[in-house]
């Protein structure tokens, strides 16, 4: 325990795709044994003792995300912009200078810096809670720092589980939402997460209706081709932008004809998790407007996670597993 | 004459790279004969039936920039978006449906469209007010659609025609400018120009030391490699964005690493030439602030023009040639 670490009894974790990409090594080889997981939900059990005591207290329901540390002290930390910390330590699959390997939510306990440890509001239940803490906050960033507000056209496209969650919290913030992908398939469930409009992006008669129809595009989709941005991007309107907040395999680059993007005045563009405060926001929103993600929840074992993760990678879930089961599995004295 | 035609008895034109792209064809290959010439100032010798007489009389003085007709019908035109306009006409290098040419202002006479005839008010001389009609407001856009003002914190890459007219309105619009470029060679100049600071893209301590404190990036070279965004982007904060304004040849290609822009928050886009809108504002304040580019006049002949591209190729002009003695070339008769 350092002075500012809280120690948390888990009781759930989103599975993040991140998880996957991490275990496969898109992103490269990490260190074995190794938990994963960053949407974990828990109890403090253990409070360091320079944490604010009237902020933390044992028996505190509380959430961590995929970032559990950050240097304090560069541009970015002092200007409420964490998640660009060049220095931050994320909660699994990082190795401090010191060579303390983090570990994550796919375990009984973990522990971390109390500025990463945030309060779950009561309205809020743990398993629509959990997946907020990456998912959720990487879609709400791109449409915060847009300032995306009451009748702002938002674009989603992948509806899958960032996707549900932004076009959930676009319709929060007020957007006029359309949903894309690729076909017809998800178009009746994007109806009932919320959207106000549907495009599949495979008919160039419903490409060609919504040009010029939106502001921007949250590009959810975990995997990008020149070939969709290209067909995607007219629906912007000149002075449009694209935002893609998955990271796709290290290898995959995107090529962008210049023409095209000064011709639109398109512009794209990345977006990290987001700030603490972004997230501290974003559990407020969500308690306040009945933000619920769809979930379903698996027992946590090594067969469970086995078979969730081969679902997902089918696209055969709706659309977040969170494990539960933690007592059964680990022990309720653990 | 078409009945919202204007015709214009030219007195000077700006040299602009993309005559020279043009006439070179890297953009594809136009007719010719062709005259280029896409920064025109003359004087109003014919009226067309319905343009609006209490806007345009016979003897003033106007301007004409790289546009010279759009389609009026679409979202763009409609939303004081012409130079983002599908159907829009080029001043020069552009064949209407019904065969007719455009030619540009290396030429004694012009007629167009009045909504792209633009009054140069009385503070502004003819010399300075012909290279803002596409370098000036190709370099302005940027700096509105973003919203610069004061102490917006603006980087300038590139220091040539465009890039110099950049910096002066950056400055007149209130902003804290950075001027960037690959050596020493233009730090004294960009002093000159009213740039703030100066970054040597080249030296690895000045990017350093630049770090993380740019809003906004306008990259104003003509060309732009892999090397020269990924070295002059953190110069930018997260949520930072580089606007480039030029368009290379048509072969070149832009290709960016996903996670370098996710980690940042950085986005990339291009911007077209300005609205109507948009060039009255500019000329206005251009001449409220008393904004001078920097020209060399040249006396308009075959021997002149074919000298001043090979110094433009060369970077050798501080930094716009006008093209002027347009009397003196083609007769007071014409």
């Amino acid at each position: 325990m350092r002075p500012h670490d809280i120690q948390v009894k888990i009781i759930a974790c989103g599975i993040c795709g991140s998880d996957m990409h991490c275990a496969k090594g898109d992103w490269g080889r990490a260190y074995t044994p190794l938990a994963v997981g960053h949407e974990i939900i828990g109890h403090v059990t253990h409070i360091g003792t320079e944490v604010d005591k009237s902020k933390f207290k044992i028996g505190d329901r509380v959430g961590i995300g995929p970032e559990c540390e950050c240097c304090g002290k560069c541009y970015r930390c002092k200007h409420e912009l964490e998640s660009n910390c060049v220095s931050q330590a994320l909660t699994y699959a990082y190795v401090y200078p010191d060579g303390t390997k983090t570990q994550g939510g796919y375990a009984d306990n973990i522990r971390v810096n109390d500025k990463f440890v945030f309060q779950i509001p009561d309205g809020l239940e743990t398993i629509h809670a959990a997946p907020l803490l990456c998912g959720g906050i990487t879609g709400l960033r791109p449409l915060l720092d847009y300032g995306v507000k009451k009748g702002t056209k938002v674009g989603v496209s992948g509806i899958g589980g960032i996707g549900h969650m932004t076009i959930l919290f676009a319709k929060a913030l007020g957007a006029e939402v359309t949903a894309i992908s690729r076909g017809e398939k998800k178009r009746e469930i994007s109806k009932k997460l919320g959207a106000d409009h549907y495009i599949a992006a495979s008919d160039e008669s419903q490409l060609k209706e919504g040009k010029d129809s939106l502001d921007l595009i949250v590009n959810t989709a975990s995997s990008f081709s020149q070939t969709h941005l290209e067909s995607v991007m007219p629906l912007l309107k000149p002075n449009g932008r694209m935002t893609f907040i998955t990271a796709p395999e290290l290898k995959e680059k995107v090529e962008i004809t210049p023409f095209f993007f000064l011709f639109n005045n398109y512009s794209i563009g990345g977006s990290a998790a987001g700030s603490v405060k972004q997230i501290e926001y974003m559990l407020k929103l969500a308690a306040e407007k009945h933000i619920k993600p769809w979930v379903e929840t698996i027992d946590i074992s090594e067969k469970n996670v086995k078979e969730a993760w081969r679902r997902m990678e089918e696209g055969d879930v709706k659309f977040r597993f969170v494990l539960t089961g933690y007592d059964k599995y680990f022990g309720e004295k653990n």
